[in-house]
């Protein structure tokens, strides 16, 4: 199967939205699985333990790919999505947030409006996020630590 | 000053010491800050979100230089102290976990008496690990992104 994602743009979008994400005091972290056995594009924590979910749309083909992007709202407390500079960005839902973004850095165009995920699942996600992110540290640092 | 700290002796323990850690599904994380003002040297969560501190003494005056090793235990709920295999572990307090470790792995020879952390606290530990871990992995994915 031909992937719909242009994944060199996909690479230039989390990067430039990574670097804009650290400039709004969210630490972020890329691919991570969440409880419904979907995988966020980024999960980003902010220093008040607010939880951010952001998209990565390469292209109008992949977003009317993705006829679940909803599911993601209950996962966090604001969803957003990131797009390069020329995307039609008037076929997104109007009920997100949006960021702009080449691989050098990003924009805040829009501000998600937020809808606080229950305390339960945001430990969930806070301790799935700490260990993910320990975990690929470690693997950077010590490439000979056993990984199943 | 002269560091009483053996850097490459304490290096070799935390490799080791980690390499372990995840063998008991434990994800770790190096350095961390705790609201105390102080820094463990290992911060370790597990997957039901149990935090381990494990602290690396490189020798004994190492050891006998840190008068203040128990104002960890309050930000975990288990406490250790991890070493090479020569160190005389005889002159380490009975009521942590210890592990033996060098640079390829470690074990655990005594298991830690545990003490649970406030949920505030733990949340509070589990949120600064999980931003400080995905600061240092972006820093090592994206060098050119900004640090303060």
């Amino acid at each position: 199967a031909v992937s719909i994602r242009d994944d060199a743009r996909a690479r230039a979008i989390l990067r430039g939205t990574q670097r804009l994400l650290r400039s709004l005091n969210f630490e972020s972290l890329s691919e991570v699985s969440l409880g419904n056995g979907r995988r966020a594009d980024i999960l980003a924590l902010a220093h008040d333990g607010k939880a951010w979910i952001v998209e990565i749309k390469s292209s109008i083909a992949d977003f009317h790919a993705d006829q679940k992007w909803h599911e993601y709202r209950e996962y966090c407390d604001a969803l957003l999505f990131a797009v390069a500079p020329d995307f039609p960005v008037e076929v997104l839902p109007a009920d997100t947030g949006l960021i702009l973004a080449d691989a050098y850095g990003g924009e805040l165009v829009r501000d998600p409006p937020s809808h606080p995920v229950s305390p339960a699942r945001r430990k969930a996600l806070t301790l799935s996020f700490a260990r993910t992110a320990a975990m690929r540290l470690l693997a950077q640092v010590d490439p000979g630590v056993k990984m199943e």
